[in-house]
């Protein structure tokens, strides 16, 4: 696959998607926003994707939007993406709403800047991982816009109102400390070292687990996380065990902890999802 | 403005609201209920005020609902609030409601004793500053009560049910450290040092940041925290940053980015907001 | 009373439930299933029981499903269970969703290992405190299964999705003091004082509280943790402090207090819950 704005390269399992604009910092704009769908789309019909890891190229992660057109920026009368030309939808949301479909983990290594919608496309990844030298920033409202790309409903879930006010309210830029001590990253790494911790956690994710029973693991877990009672897990947790425990995956997973033996797990998402995956609804815009 | 059991002073964009029935420890009564909500009122009216602090006059913050009234204290057929004498609404979730639903920063400013009524009306405050002389209690069940105001949906939320079960359960006085690690409040400040501590951070909402998208923001991120899709949130901020983008502040917003100068926002949440605000329905009581 | 799998004791107000297979690691089967259900129905008709304990028996808390059938072990169409044979649903989330209903608090005492169900059965207790050689995992996925039991309801609520999916995606069997700085576990102790802790805990919630003022709060924590709008926990909150502000529990409550006595209450929930409880419909499993 070759993209105009990223880096897509599978490695033993392991996706890493790079963020690749480093002479704009890697600012999102209209290319970006289709290519990285395009992107997920692709790493979740491939069996060999495991785990996805999303960085930026040179020294930035991603400086936010492109602010080439000036103040007319955010202004959709201008806007000249064709998919979103004639819409109201956000593009950033566009993305981040993709991302929370995804079957397969997704980590952020964040080895730069990351403001605007460079940070909150992070936010419905799973797991953040921060070089030291990384920075942070809800800037929206000191550009005179709100946050975007559904961050007031994954940012307060993630690090607690308290945490999502202050750093909204302020639109401050903050280093790694702060966003690690606030509880949006899970670990900080000097720079050279970000990259291979993001790869041995992402390894420790493909190397010892049944594909298809992450894939459903994540969507429970994000689906739940806003479900109004634990009976609606139990309605699906049920007819998930109940697909998973008669399959092959089982019978090698139990098995091979009996005999002491890693695992090879056979099934994999493309094809061997249950017949009720998506149990829900597409939720639609309007 | 003129208040019977509180003050309210307006400085450089900040308004502090300080509980002021210092000889009964800032007790909540009738008065008190009615005229917190009279003063979000008047502060949503204001485009002078970009920030509240609620703190208390003297020793304590608030030591919860005045019990001159003795073991009928809390019994509704013994009620004189002339608004809710009739009601079954319980008087503390009427305040709690109308913080929640507020356009602006609330940041609690926690002087001294906190307990009852005294802590609950914290909670929809986006952020919890307190003196390390500052003791909280949940003590409702020491009471014979239960929890109210709306706790039962704040507190779980912002500090987690484990911690938030620990507090409710066993009803006990704590301190100001045990506080902080238990995620109430954000930060512990010296008794001099917790006023202007509050205040440094209201500045650094009000001064650099578009006060409609702050409104909107708010709303967003309390709203959103218990929307059941990020779906929601993309309706919602799609409108939002269309709007925005479009606005006046946008254009200043992103202009003085670029210049490097300090921005100048002129629209405010009285006259300004989208009309597509608010985007809910009244929830009714019953 | 007399179980197969369980020791029931109850002292001076606190039950102690303690898992009792411990040649088994006190492996979760059929019979373990039914009889925590059945103790969770006696302890909540039994107002001599203020706050419950679970522990396991020997070196292990619970090491999760027995695995006695090896590969066939999840296979529903290999299922002995009497009274689940011919359904679809997850034994363990019968388990758990009981412990939700559940009127009294609830305190688990993780003593050793503590995997499979025998974690995901501890997500709906209130607290968790873990000897320093306690361990844990959410090990479904390295068995090709599917995490169970409302787990992905209860877990990311617990420790938020960023924790949650580095154990769900991993599989890891992690040890104590993972789980302590993970938000999973409240305290460590060494083994000796683990239940010596919680017996701790467990008085401070039995001494000093109304239980029937408790176990509402319980129940309104818990069920509005999942709730869309404050505005729901005002409308039972109001009607809770309505019923409890007139009863005995709290001129008793308020009257100690002004005393500066130990409260002596009187009112137990097997009989002197108000009529509006429960508030809400059964959610059906389909």
């Amino acid at each position: 696959m070759t993209y105009e704005t990223l880096q897509y390269e599978v490695d033993q399992g392991v996706l890493t998607l790079t963020l690749n604009r480093p002479d704009r910092m890697n600012a999102f704009n209209d290319v970006m926003r289709r290519e990285l769908i395009e992107a997920f789309d692709a790493a979740d019909q491939d069996d060999a994707v495991r785990a996805i890891i999303v960085t930026g190229a040179g020294k930035a992660f991603c400086a936010g939007a492109d602010l080439e057109k000036g103040g007319d920026t955010f202004n959709r009368d201008k806007r000249e993406d064709k998919e979103l030309a004639s819409s109201e939808r956000d593009g950033g949301g566009t993305v981040t709403l993709r991302i929370y479909e995804c079957r397969k983990p997704v980590i952020g290594a964040i080895n730069g800047a990351a403001v605007g919608i460079g940070l909150t496309m992070q936010l419905p990844m799973d797991i953040r991982l921060a070089s030291t030298r990384a920075r942070f920033g809800f800037v929206f409202a000191r550009r005179g816009i709100t946050m975007e790309a559904c961050s007031s409903w994954f940012l307060p879930r993630l690090v607690g109102m308290q945490q999502a006010a202050e750093w909204v309210y302020s639109g401050r830029v903050f280093g790694a400390e702060e966003a690690l001590a606030g509880g949006l990253v899970r670990s900080l790494h000097e720079p050279d070292a970000l990259l291979p911790a993001a790869r041995e956690l992402a390894r420790e994710f493909a190397d010892n687990t049944s594909a298809v029973a992450t894939a459903l693991n994540r969507q429970l877990m994000w689906r739940m996380l806003a479900a109004d009672h634990p009976m609606e897990a139990h309605k699906i947790d049920s007819r998930a065990i109940a697909y998973m425990g008669r399959s092959a995956d089982a019978r090698e997973g139990v098995s091979s902890f009996l005999e002491k033996r890693p695992a090879s797990f056979t099934m994999g998402p493309s094809g061997d999802m249950p017949d009720f995956f998506p149990w829900w609804d597409e939720r639609p815009f309007k």
